[in-house]
This record gives C-alpha cells, sequence and structure tokens, in this order.
C-alpha cells in the first residue's frame, strides 16, 4: 500500500529552485565525474600504515580538558580492583594490603550501600512491564498506591517507557516539577520552563555551550570546583575565571572576592558572561546563608551575569533546623524589582539526597528570565539528542512527588529517607555530600611528587589507594588556593564502614608523614 | 568520627609548591582585595535590564545547526496536537479536519504502536524491584529464564540499577556486546574496544568531537543524511563535505562520487577526516552490497579516513534473504592486509530495529584500530558525562543476548519478533525504517515558498501536516540533489492506519498540485 502513495509523486512538475538551507558546504554542484578505477584503490602494502586520528590531529580542547573525578587515581583503583577480583578467583597468594576498594571518589550511594526508595523502584518496576498490572498477584506484591502511581504515570507515556518523549521531556513531568518548585519556592514556576535531561551534567553543558564562544567569553567558577565546570569550559574554549572561596570562613563565599575576580577578568579583556555558583557546594559541603544569597544576586544583577545555580545538592542539608535550602530563584523573586530579569538557571538532579538514583540519569533545569529566542536554541540542543531517558524522567517525577502523608507507601517513605539522613548527619559538613579536608604535606613529599611528574596532593591519594584501597579525588582536580593542598572524599560508606576507613586514612597518613619528614 | 579523620591534617609540615595542572586561568594570585560596599550593588532600577544572554552573543554554530527532524514542523505539530486534546476535553466544535496528529517524522517505534519485547522488559522490572525476587508468586508473574537473567545482571551491578557505573559501561555488557559482534562477523572483538552510551546519537557525537578542530577539518557525509551528523558537523565548527546518493540506482553510493567529493574538498583546503556511512540508510532505506563495501573500505584505507559506519539499522534488513545484513567491521576485517590499519568506529542502538526502545536511549560504538591515546581522551570524554544510564545499557545486553532455543522465554520472543517482521515486509525499502519519496512541485508552490520564506518542501510538509494532521519531515533537512525535493516518512504506523495515512496522503497531494499548478 505503501508503495502507492510513493510513487504517487512522480508525474507531476518538476522544478529548479536551488537548495534549501542546512546544505553540506561542498557537494556536488560541479559534477566533476572523475573516472573511477578500482585498482587505484589497491593500497601499496610495503607502505605501513599510518593512523589517521593521533594525539596531534585530534581536537585541542579535548586535549587540555580535564576530569579529576574518574581520572589518574580511578584507573589505578579499577586495575587495583581487577587484581583483587583475579586473587579472590583464582585463590592466589594475597599481594595487597586491602580486601576491597572502598570508591570515596565519588557520590555515588547506592554503590556504597545506600538503599533505594522502595516506593520509587516499585513504581518503576510496574512502568517497565505493565504486563503485570494484569496479575491476579499484583496487589500482593504492590501497594495500591504503587499500582495508581504506575497507571498515571503509564498514561502520560502512551503506556509504554520505550519511546521519545518530546526533547524538553514528558509533559506530565516538567509539570510535576513546576509544581514542586512552586510549593518549595511560594512562587510561580512555568512548566515550560523546565527542561528534563540525563542527569544535571548534561544540562550544565548544554548552557554553557550557548554561553562559550571562544576564549574571550569567561565563566566565573569557585575554587574548589566540581570539575564537570573547568572540563567542559575547556573543552568549549571558554575561559575559567576562578573565585576562590574563604577556607578559614567554612568555605564561605565573598562577595569581594567576587568583585576581585569579575575585575580580573575584565583586565585581562575576557568578558564574564555568568557566575557558576555550587550551593550546598561540591566539594566542600557548605551551604550559603541567605544574606550571602541576596548579595550574589545583586552583584550578578549588577554585572549582567547568568547566574548557574548548580542546587543538586539541596536534599543534602544536614543541618536543616539551623540552615533550610533556600533556592536562588526564591531569593530572586523575593527580591523582586530590585533585581528584575535577571537571568538564572537552576540545576537538579536524582543522583544525590535521598534518591541517589545516580545510574538513571534524570535531572532538570528551570531556566528564569531566558530569552525566548535563546530558549528555543535550548530546545534545538534539546532534540539533536532526541529525548532524556524515560525510565530517568520518571525517577524526576517521583522524587518532585513522593507519597504524602495516607497513603500506604507513605511510612515506609518515611522511615527509609530517615535512615539515610541519621546515617550521615554524624558528619560536619552541613549540605552536599562531601569532606575536603586540607593536607600539609611535608617538604620532601612534595619534592618527591615534583620528580615523578605528579601535583603533590594526586601522589598523596596515590598513595593513599595503594596502601589502603581507599579511592579520594586529588584537591588539585578542584582547585585550590596556592600553596594549599586538599583532597575530596564522599562520607557516603556505611557507618560501620566509615570507622574503618577513618583508621585506615589516619593509620596511612602518620606513616606517610614519618616517611618524607 | 569522620570529623576525627579529617583534623587529623591540620599539625604537620606545610609546603609551598604552586598549583597542580587544570587550574582556572584567572584566579586569586594578585589578591587585589577590592574594599566591598554593598550599596554599590544596588541596580539604578529607573535603567531598564537588558537581557545579558541573546541571539546576538551565543555560541554562532549553536545558532547555525539545523535539525529537521525535530524542528519547525514538529513544533507545529505539538501545538495542533494540544489543539486537538483541547477541543476533546471540552467538548467544543472541531475546527481541525483529523482527529490524531500521526508522526512519522521519526523512527519511534513503540509511539506507533510497536510492542516491546515481553521479556526485556520482564527482565528489566525485576531488575528495578530486585524485592520482587523474593516474593512468593514471582514464578507465577515470570517464566524461570527471566528470573535467572536478571539475577545474573543484578549480579554484575551491584544489585542495583541506580549506582554509576564505569564510564565505559558495565562490564559485563561490553563483554556480551563483544561476543555478539564476535558470532555475528566471526572475527575477534575486544571487550575493551566497546563503549556504551546513552543512545547512537552520543557515541556519534563523542568521536566527530574528537575529529573536528575547525572549519579546515571536513567528514563526508551522505546526501541525503540524517541531520544528527549535519548538526553536530556544524555544531562544532568543522565543515560538512557532501557526497550524493544515487537516487535513479535505488540511492547506490558510487565510488567516482566519492572520489570527486574528496577531491572538491582537498582543492577548497578543507582537510577529509572522515566518511560516515549510514548502512541500512536513513533516509533512504537502502542496504549497500558486499562489493560496494569493500570498495568503500578501500576508498577509506587509500586516503586514511577515519570509516564511520551508523549500523543502528542492522536489525532493519527486510529482504534478509537477498542482501543479508553484512557489517563494515566484518568486510575490514575478511580484506585483512590489504586494508591494514584501517581506523573503523561502528555505531549501534536499541532504539531501531525489533528492539525498538527508543525511549531508554541505550546504545554502544566499537573501535577498531583506534589509537590507545585517542582511546584514552574517549574515555575521557565519556567520563565528564560520567556514565550511561544504567537501564539504557541492560537494554544493550537483552538485545545482543536475546533468549535461545530452548529456554521457556523463547517462543514468545521469536512470535513477537516475527510479528514486527511481518508487519513491515509489505513495504518497498530494503533496511532501515524510512521511505524518501521524491516530490515534482509545481514552480508557483515554489515561488509561494520563497515568499514565505521557507524551503519548498518543507511548505510542502506544513500544507501537509495542517490538512491530514500527518508529521513527515522534509527532505531539505536531509540533503537533496539541487532541485529535487522529497520527504522522508517512516511506515511504522500499523498496518490499518498506514492505509489511512497514504490515503490521506494521496489526497492532499492531488488537491496541492492542483492548487498551484
Amino acid at each position: 500500500m505503501f508503495r502507492r502513495a510513493c510513487t504517487l509523486f512522480s508525474n507531476t512538475t518538476a522544478s529548479t529552485v536551488g537548495r534549501a538551507t542546512q546544505q553540506p558546504i561542498i557537494s556536488n554542484t560541479n559534477n566533476l565525474n572523475l573516472s573511477f578505477n578500482r585498482s587505484s584503490l589497491k593500497m601499496n602494502n610495503n607502505q605501513s600504515y599510518s593512523k589517521s586520528m593521533t594525539m596531534d590531529n585530534i581536537c585541542p580542547t579535548v586535549k587540555t580538558a580535564q576530569y579529576a573525578v574518574r581520572g589518574e587515581l580511578v584507573i589505578i583503583a579499577e586495575s587495583l580492583a581487577k587484581k583483587l577480583q583475579e586473587q579472590q578467583k583464582n585463590n592466589t597468594e594475597k599481594s595487597l594490603p586491602f580486601d576491597e576498594i572502598v570508591y570515596c571518589n565519588i557520590g555515588n550511594p547506592q554503590q556504597l550501600k545506600q538503599k533505594p526508595i522502595t516506593y520509587f523502584r516499585q513504581v518503576l518496576s510496574l512502568c517497565e512491564y505493565p504486563g503485570m498490572l494484569d496479575s491476579a498477584h499484583i496487589d500482593k506484591i504492590f501497594p495500591s498506591d504503587v499500582i495508581t502511581r504506575a497507571r498515571e504515570l503509564l498514561g502520560s507515556i502512551n503506556f509504554t517507557t520505550g519511546a521519545y518523549s518530546g526533547s524538553q521531556g514528558i509533559a506530565h513531568v516538567t509539570k510535576n516539577v513546576a509544581s514542586f518548585i512552586e510549593s518549595r519556592d511560594g512562587h510561580p514556576s512555568d512548566p515550560s520552563d523546565i527542561f528534563l535531561t540525563d542527569g544535571a551534567s548534561v544540562a550544565v553543558q548544554r548552557i554553557l555551550r550557548l554561553l562559550i564562544r571562544d576564549r574571550n567569553d569567561g565563566i566565573l567558577i569557585p575554587i574548589p570546583q566540581y570539575p564537570l565546570y573547568s572540563a567542559t569550559i575547556e573543552l568549549y574554549g571558554g575561559s575559567q575565571v576562578g573565585y576562590e572561596l574563604n577556607e578559614e570562613k567554612g568555605w564561605g563565599l565573598e562577595i569581594p572576592e567576587l568583585e576581585r575576580s569579575l575585575k580580573q577578568s575584565i583586565d585581562a579583556g575576557i568578558q564574564p558572561r555568568a557566575l557558576v555558583i555550587i550551593n550546598p557546594g561540591n566539594p566542600t559541603g557548605q551551604s550559603l546563608d541567605r544574606a550571602n544569597m541576596e548579595d550574589i544576586v545583586r552583584f550578578c544583577h549588577q554585572h549582567r551575569l547568568v547566574l548557574l545555580a548548580d542546587e543538586v545538592y539541596q536534599e543534602n542539608v544536614y543541618v536543616k533546623e539551623k540552615k533550610p535550602f533556600v533556592s536562588f530563584k526564591k531569593v530572586v523573586k523575593d527580591l523582586g524589582q530590585e533585581v528584575e530579569g535577571l537571568e538564572l538557571v537552576s540545576f537538579h538532579s536524582v543522583s544525590k539526597g535521598v534518591v541517589g538514583e545516580c545510574g538513571k540519569r534524570g535531572g532538570y533545569m528551570e531556566l528564569c528570565n531566558i530569552d525566548t529566542a535563546v530558549k528555543a536554541e535550548i530546545y534545538k540542543l534539546a532534540s539533536i539528542g532526541l529525548c532524556p531517558n524515560v525510565t530517568g524522567q520518571l525517577v524526576v517525577d517521583l522524587m518532585v512527588k513522593p507519597p504524602v502523608k495516607g497513603e500506604p507507601s507513605y511510612e515506609t517513605y518515611q522511615k527509609e529517607t530517615e535512615t539515610i539522613y541519621e546515617s550521615v548527619t554524624c558528619n560536619p559538613p552541613e549540605g552536599a555530600m562531601y569532606a575536603f579536608p586540607q593536607i600539609r604535606l611535608p617538604a620532601r613529599a612534595v619534592e618527591e611528587a615534583k620528580r615523578l611528574g605528579k601535583a603533590p596532593d594526586a601522589f598523596y591519594c596515590i598513595n593513599l589507594l595503594e596502601a589502603t584501597g581507599v579511592c579520594v579525588v586529588p584537591g588539585s582536580g578542584f582547585g585550590q588556593k596556592d600553596g594549599t593542598f586538599h583532597f575530596r572524599t564522599t562520607f557516603l560508606p556505611s557507618e560501620q564502614a566509615i570507622e574503618g576507613v577513618c583508621t585506615r586514612i589516619a593509620d596511612f597518613h602518620s606513616k606517610f608523614m614519618a616517611k618524607y619528614k
């Protein structure tokens, strides 16, 4: 039948109008018709083949971009893990002084045994296989609110998780995200400003892609920062403009330092285009206070900077009574006319907080006051990737709309999230899921590192990994004040495990200091 | 406890070595300490705020990149769909001449009612909620091989889909992909050459990112092509070098045309770096024959082009007896020494074929003969995005290792995949899931389009959409020979539906031609 429709179009008038837009720069316009000689294609095999894609001719910013969170340390850790596995499999003699690798390099809660929220997984399970809804045993396995929620979500996606959604995300989910933001902030949120993404990283990259034209575009980022920012700015060929957080004041963010950084950028001919704030902080774990946030917003408004608010740790605020999480959107809206028009993009993710569903790659961003035409470009970038993965989008929906009081799943949900909070409140940071301790290295250790061509803190971390199996990330990957050294570690290992981790680190540290003193 | 570990490091020797690599270009080295005056932050509200991010100052290649598959047509279609929905909800008078939008713009099988494979979804369902494994009713819902497979997959991911996997993907899955390739091609495949990705698009973009430094780097792409290529090459600031497929010969790929295109590129000072082949073709649906593939491989080898083989439609070969799918890897390996060293990257996806799990965003690429250092850069790019979504990775595993004869799920699997094949074999294309019919437009229609600032085929497609609700993509988005016009349509609507679609298109076409003749 289809053949019929296709051949219908062959016997009608022709036209000779030129090509439409988006044509290859070079194509068959001259019709050169070079003669083709198959034998000319045969290689001279005496000539050895030299690769066409080498380190000398790949995109230079790919080479210069660095990403410490999964860098050298992790590659060493993975090879040690393999060694351990083989040892255990072949029952050969133990050659390593530890039995397992503890991955404290990345906030990956479920790898470190944080349990997923039962309600979330039950709903996903039904969405993956809706056939179960017809099973006679269904209500023996799933609570009724799980079944209702799964039906509701399935209804919003044509009853399958297997179709592309709209590029901006499932409409039902963007609507629920907007409602979540509204009730969190007490200010309206428009679903058409919400873009769902495969984790927050993709969203951050999409906005940076718009902002960066060349080396003369600068993005203000904290020192220390999360390496996604430095890596992406480098990859896109822009300039990182660092502002230092004050370690002595609990990694506080001070406006004079922002002013200094901005001025230095302008003096260097680099136009500052946006300010990145990670709140609660990664790797530092600090939460900003309200007055500070207001000053930051005023600063951005005064200097016409787009404010990029990385708020993926909003659920990880451990001193909630003292410092509840406040979003930058709320601060901007509360300030009202004073900062009218400020462009703000806020990022959130399902990977952190009590959800901790890193593997799902779910996230969203909210655009505030972004120019309509620019928003259309953001949509286009999203559409080139077709759509964020649908399961990840469903997790976003579950995160922003968890079970409420009165629903059968509420009690379990409540208990599970409390357990997760309790297991971390014994730790010092106010937010996020990391600690960023400073290490004071002996001069001889620094020299030794230099001799080996390593950053001194990287040298320390490699030694730590090889001695204890604990994988952390050197501070140099995040940026740190001249002459100071740090490492970032998650404090996600379970309560029993973290005791062991601390002992191992302390033990290693004494030995290391003794060796190089 | 953790506090203890952290504070251990404060009373030891300090060092003053400078910063490690990857520092912001600008940071607090001078310590300018500008005085801070809060009142200076207050905006003069009489001054109206002009946006900082506008079409005049965003990254120019974002603006020039175009992506037709989800472009203007789809935006119109979505607004029409909204209108229909409101009509139905409010029971208001019908203002549109159709009751539904038929999305033929994109290969999205499950949106057009292709059923997911039961076995796949059952396994995923268990992986999402392993708690079910302990249910007394489990074996009344799931066949035993589903349970076994879910346990096996869960064992490979620490029993949760919620943790980040390695950046290259789950080791268990890359191993199974390599086995799949080995048994398909009869040549070895190394799991360390397999990179899992969020759909094939991400993989394609990652390789193009490496290849493109600036406008002087050219990528040979077919005309017509899949707009991911043109959009990405533009976005990364490279040059598209088009070679035309021969419509008269069933969209055949002819070496003289490749030679012409290559020469034209070199003459223009653009270094050709890679050749993209989409086989089976998108949007054209053709499958290459073996001799042709050998010539293409020789051509790449002779000219030191990286061969990028987009083989996502390998399962969509509808004339299997006549022309079974042959991978470029197999051709390269069969040719052996003659094309020794040729760099090849092959892409595959779970979105197409009988799997059709677009929403899952699963895919992989295999690297052949890629330089080791370059491979490390590919790994780094992958790590910046942390990892592909885990559910998508599991779907890849299921795709490359479906149930086999003797397993309880085999019969259903067999029946389901046959049904999918049968429902499409009535259509003309040899592979892929699209048709790309030519339309001959009357001069007056071309003029009218011009007047409206539209490509003539886009003008035709918008009219088609508004008259019939059928959403297709204008050929200009894919590239077409000068003076010819086409549109791309999927032939995925169900057999009954496609009859209606054809009638509606034919009816519209007569009226359109009559109007502009």
